[in-house]
């Protein structure tokens, strides 16, 4: 139970605590189905990068029902989809950070999160999904 | 004390209870000096247009050192800023809900709201800075 | 029942007869509730500004949940929210022509015609929107 | 005969109708000789992202006179037209699914399917083809 937003707030507080425990500061974002914002944190000290990339990777993650990691290895040079990363205004990101949310067997929004390397945003993101 | 974010999250905490006590969801964005957001909430409901609204109002509340109130009235057809709001990238918003956030005489960052009437954003967006 | 893209067709062959009927060929589009293009058609000899004008009409009345009219009384020079057309990207549009579709209460999504009169455009989405 | 938009409305119908008998939906769209949006269709539960690559991969086999697999080959590094992706506004899609509409030994339109893997969008994109 709880709206979106509660849940999104759930998620993120145990995505930002993942990210103090590893000591690399977050952006995380959590967007909706339609790939619209739920709710956006900038911990101290991140990047200001991130706080585009957290939004985007979470936008691509509903946009392609993938993981961003999962788009990373379709987007490379002489791969299927190489040049996705210029389509749809830009906004898709094709390195790992971005989860889609899973509820029912069906995607009802995703988490973005950017900050530190590939495999510090992805655990922080898994860290705020079990949180769903 | 308490970083920036958690000043944020006090102060959005704060504008969702006056929002929900309103009963119109809202969406509301706090960023910092250098016009970077810090957060975002976009409560159940709240106008997807305000994703968008409420972060370029924090954003303008910065990047021009006034209400957006003060900017709507600059901003009029044959008043001096006329124009304003296509400038910038088209980040300035020129109707009430943005707030700068003053603190030891100096604006550190702003809060930006939008979901209701202009009347019930600017006293949604007062509730969030009185929590600073 | 049926598909949101089922419904779409119902609602643009309704206003394309509408629009045949009044002599005007127009562009129409049908959004869903996360502001999302579901379907479009261009009829031969429409405006080719018509096919963003379109989009973002319908667009707009899903983002703020309300007609294009309305958002057009409410952002004239001096009104409340003058300075809306250009936030959000600049995609709200602030003249007749979109309409929220409304299922049991709730805005499920929107449609927005644009190619003749203001009169026409409205004339011709609320056919579509009969054929719900 | 019939107006661009039927052959459009014919096209988009077998397109859908492949889509459907290969279980991935789609979002197919048709633009015309100048590039400009003829008709587009989202299938229900078809990726986000596809609203604009469907509709691009059209613009693309238009603006280059060739099919998006061509332009894939082009544009890999290391190739002629490596960096094409990112040139006329970041519109030029550069894998497979856009194929040009020739009438008469002249390209007049093109159509443009994404959704699925490469191989799936260009069998339903050439389904549609055969419906001219």
């Amino acid at each position: 139970a709880g709206t979106m937003l509660d849940k999104a707030k759930k998620m993120i507080a145990a995505a930002e605590a993942k990210a103090e425990a590893i000591g690399v500061p977050m952006v995380i974002t959590v967007v909706d189905e339609g790939g619209n914002l739920v709710a956006q944190h900038r911990m101290d000290g991140a990047l200001l990068a991130s706080i585009a990339i957290s939004r985007d990777k979470a936008y691509t993650s509903v946009a392609l029902k993938m993981t961003t990691e999962t788009a990373a290895k379709l987007a490379q040079p002489g791969e299927m989809l190489y040049g996705l990363n210029t389509t749809d205004g830009s906004r898709l990101v094709v390195f790992g950070g971005g989860l889609p949310i899973v509820y029912n067997g069906r995607i009802i929004g995703a988490i973005g999160v950017s900050g530190g390397s590939i495999e510090q945003d992805v655990s922080v993101a898994e860290a705020g999904l079990a949180a769903w």
